[in-house]
C-alpha cells in the first residue's frame, strides 16, 4: 500500500457541514483514509502549512478536441460560431485532436481541475491521448441526426462502440452525448437515453443555450426544449445539460424535480452573447447546478477558477455555492465518489498556495471567498488524482506534455494558412 | 550606456497603426532605441522566440494600501462596503500599509502591470514602500471634506505636502486625489484642481460609481455628478475618473469634449453590484477610456488581465479596444511617454509566454485576442520597467518582497482577531 500525508493544511473539506479544519489528510492508495487527525509515517509527506487543501475541481463541460481553436473565432453569436467550428471539425485530424487534447489537459491540470466532462466525436482518440496524464476523464461521444454530422458512420452507433470499447479503462468513464435539440430528432434523443440506461451512464448535451434555439424549437414542436424533454420522459438524474441559459420557471421546477444537472458556462455564454443563466434562481429552486469552461474556442481558457469568479460576479452568488458547483455537485452528477475531503472518498485533492501574492492573506475566515475570487491557475501548486501526485510545485509530472505547444503552434500555422 | 536586446519576438507594438511585427526590440538605458530591426551586440540578450512582446500594462485605479483586505468584505453594496473599509482604514497602521503595498506591488508585477495609479491617504508611506521594487507608481493623495476623513490633519494640505515632498523621486509621480462628490464639497473639488494646476498634474477620483451617488447628488445640487463637474469647470484632460458607471448621454459627450479619462473597473463594479459602465457607448462617443482593478477588497486581485477579460466579455468589446485602454490610453492620461513599443518611448515592456498551456497556440492572427482573452498572470515571464528587468522567468528580482506574505498573514490574523 502506498501512502501520502498532507500535513498541517488549511482543509476546506466540502463535507456535509462544509467544515474548514487545520490538520492532516492521509491517503492510502487511491482513497482518503483520514482527515484532520495526526498522521503516522507515510511514504510521501507534503508540508501544507502554506496551502489551502481542497477537493479537486471538476470541469463539467468542455470540448478538449478543439483546444487549438483558441482565439480564432471572434465574438459571434452561436449560429455563426457553430458554422465556423463545424468547418474546423471537418478538417480536424487525429493528430490535431491529440494535440488539442493534451493542450487542454495541460491547462486543466495546471489550474486545479482533476476531472472533466467532455462532449465531442472521436472520444476514443481523446481517451487515448489523455491516458497517462493522470487526469480523470468523463467522455461523452456526441450523437446527432446523421444528416447534420461531420462524423464518419452513424453517430449513435459510434457512441455505443465507444461505450463498449472504453468501459473499465483506468480513469476513463465513457458516456453518451447529444449535440442539442436543434440537430437531434426525438428519435435520436430517445436512442441516446436508451444507450445511457443500457450502460448505466449519463447523457451530456447542450440545452437551451440561445434564445434562438428555444424559439425555433417552440415554433417547430409547440414546446420549449426543456419542457419538450420533460414531456418525452428525457428529464432524469442521468441528464447533464450544458448552458440552460433560457429557462422558464416551470422548466426550472421540472429540472429540479428530475434531479438533472444544468451546467453553468458563464464565460462562454458571455463570449457568444448567448445570455446569462439565472443561476441565482436555479439555486433557490434547489436545482443541482455544476459549472464548466466550455472549449477554448469560446472561453478562451480551460481554467475553471476563471469561470468560478466570473460566474459568481455576474450572478452575485455566494462563494460557497460556487465552490459546491465545482466539487460536490459535479461529483454527484458524475456518480464519482469524490468532490469532498472525507475518509473513504477518492483522493482527488488540490493544494493552493495561500502564501502567494494572488491569495495572501488567506485564513479560515476568508478561505472560501479567496478560492472563488482570488485564486488563479498559478495558485495551484500540487494536484493529486486517484491518490497519485500529478502536479508538483506547479509542474506537471507526465512526460506526455513535452513538446505539445510547439506541435500546436506548427499545426495551427498550417491550419491558418489553409483557412480563408 | 546599458543595452538590452529582446530578440525574435512577436511584437504587439500598439503604435498608431497597431502593427504586429516579428523582430527585435533594442533598449538603451531607459528608452526604446529601435523596433523590428536586426540588433548588434547588447549587454543583455533576451530570446523571445516563444514570447509575445507588448507594452507593459497600466492599472489606472487601485488602492494598494488596502491589499490586506482581500476576501474580507462580502458582496455588499458600496455604502456598506465603504463603512466597513473606512473602519479598517481608521485602524490601518504604517506597517500594515507597507505590507499591503508590497503585496499589491508583487501581484501587479507578476501579472504584467508596469505602472499603476493609486488613490489613498498615506501615499508617502506607499511611495517609500514601493521604491526599489521597480514598479512605476502614480500616487494620488486623496482629499475630502475634513468632517468625513480618517486622515490626521487637513486632507488637501496633506496632499500638497505630498506633491511637494515627492516630486522628482525616481519612478514616483505624485498627484491629487478626491474621494468622490459624496464627501467633497465644491470648495474641496476646486482646491484639488487648483493644486493639480499648480503642480501640473492630474486629479484622480471616484465618479458616478453608484446609482445612489448620482441620485443623492442630483437631489442635493439639482445636477448629476458629471454634469455638475462640467458646470463648475472641473472637466478637463487632467481628470481621471474611476468607475463612471452611471452616465447620461450628455455627460458622456461632456467627458469626450473635455478629454477626461473614465476608468473602467468591471470586476469591482460587479462585486459591489454597482452596475456595468457602458464602455461600448463611451468608445462610440470617442471617450478616452482606461481600465483598472480597484483594490483587493472589491476585486479580489490586482491582475489587470482579469479585468481586461471580464470587461471585454460583459460589454462585448473588441480585444484591440481593451488592449488600448490598458496601454496607450492610460499612458496618455498619465502623461507618460510609454504605452507603445516605438523608438524613443520609455522602455516599459512585458513578455508573455505564448508557448505556455494558457496561450498556445498564439500567432500574429490571434495575438491581441489571446492577450485579452487567454493570457493569465502566469503567462507573464519577463517584465522590463524603465529599461530594467524587474521580473525574470516569472520571478521578481527585488528582495523587498521576501517574507511579505508571512507578515501579511500574521498582521491579518491580529486584525481579524480584533474585529467584531
Amino acid at each position: 500500500m502506498s501512502t501520502i500525508t498532507i500535513r498541517d493544511g488549511l482543509i476546506v473539506t466540502q463535507d456535509a457541514k462544509r467544515r474548514i479544519l487545520r490538520g492532516s489528510v492521509v491517503i492510502e492508495d487511491s482513497v482518503i483514509a483520514s482527515v484532520g487527525a495526526k498522521a503516522d509515517k507515510s511514504d510521501v509527506v507534503i508540508d501544507a502549512g502554506d496551502r489551502v487543501v481542497l477537493p479537486g475541481l471538476i470541469n463539467m463541460h468542455t470540448h478538449v478536441g478543439m483546444s487549438m481553436l483558441r482565439g480564432m473565432v471572434p465574438n459571434d453569436n452561436l449560429d455563426v460560431f457553430l458554422k465556423k467550428t463545424s468547418e474546423f471539425d471537418s478538417r480536424n485530424t487525429k493528430e490535431m485532436i491529440e494535440v488539442s487534447t493534451l493542450l487542454g489537459a495541460e491547462e486543466m491540470l495546471m489550474s486545479g481541475t482533476t476531472s472533466f466532462l467532455d462532449l465531442y466525436y472521436s472520444e476514443d482518440v481523446i481517451a487515448d491521448a489523455v491516458a497517462g496524464t493522470g487526469l480523470r476523464a468523463y467522455l461523452s461521444w456526441v450523437a446527432l441526426d446523421e444528416k447534420f454530422t461531420t462524423q464518419k458512420g452513424v453517430p449513435i452507433k459510434n457512441a455505443e462502440k465507444f461505450l463498449k470499447g472504453y468501459a473499465g479503462k483506468p480513469l476513463v468513464t465513457p458516456s453518451v452525448g447529444l449535440q442539442g435539440v436543434y440537430v437531434c430528432s426525438k428519435d435520436t434523443v430517445s436512442q441516446a437515453f436508451d444507450l445511457a440506461k443500457k450502460y448505466d451512464t449519463i447523457v451530456h448535451m447542450h440545452l437551451s443555450e440561445t434564445m434562438r434555439e428555444v424559439h425555433d424549437h417552440a415554433g417547430k414542436y409547440g414546446e420549449r426544449p426543456v419542457a419538450w424533454m420533460g414531456k418525452n420522459g428525457f428529464l432524469s438524474d442521468r441528464l447533464v445539460a450544458a448552458h440552460c441559459v433560457w429557462l422558464e420557471d416551470a422548466e426550472m421546477i421540472a429540472l429540479a424535480k428530475a434531479g438533472a444537472t444544468p451546467v453553468y458556462n458563464p464565460i462562454s455564454n458571455a463570449r457568444l452573447g448567448s445570455g446569462v443563466a439565472d443561476v441565482k434562481k436555479m439555486l433557490k429552486r434547489r436545482i443541482h447546478v455544476a459549472i464548466g469552461t466550455d472549449s477554448t474556442a469560446s472561453n478562451d481558457n480551460l481554467d475553471l477558477l476563471q469561470d468560478m469568479k466570473f460566474g459568481a460576479l455576474i450572478n452575485n452568488l455566494a462563494p460557497q455555492d460556487v465552490l459546491d458547483m465545482a466539487t460536490v455537485n459535479a461529483a454527484k452528477a458524475l456518480r464519482l465518489d469524490a468532490g469532498s475531503i472525507e475518509s473513504g472518498k477518492k483522493a482527488d485533492i488540490i493544494l493552493l498556495d495561500r502564501a502567494g501574492a494572488f491569495m495572501s492573506p488567506t485564513g479560515t475566515r476568508n478561505a472560501v471567498s479567496n478560492i472563488v475570487y482570488a485564486a488563479e491557475g498559478r495558485s495551484v501548486s500540487i494536484s493529486i488524482i486517484d491518490g497519485k501526485v500529478v502536479l508538483d510545485g506547479g509542474v506537471l509530472l507526465s512526460k506526455k506534455f513535452d513538446g505539445i505547444s510547439e506541435k500546436a503552434g506548427r499545426l495551427a500555422e498550417n491550419l491558418w494558412a489553409s483557412a480563408k
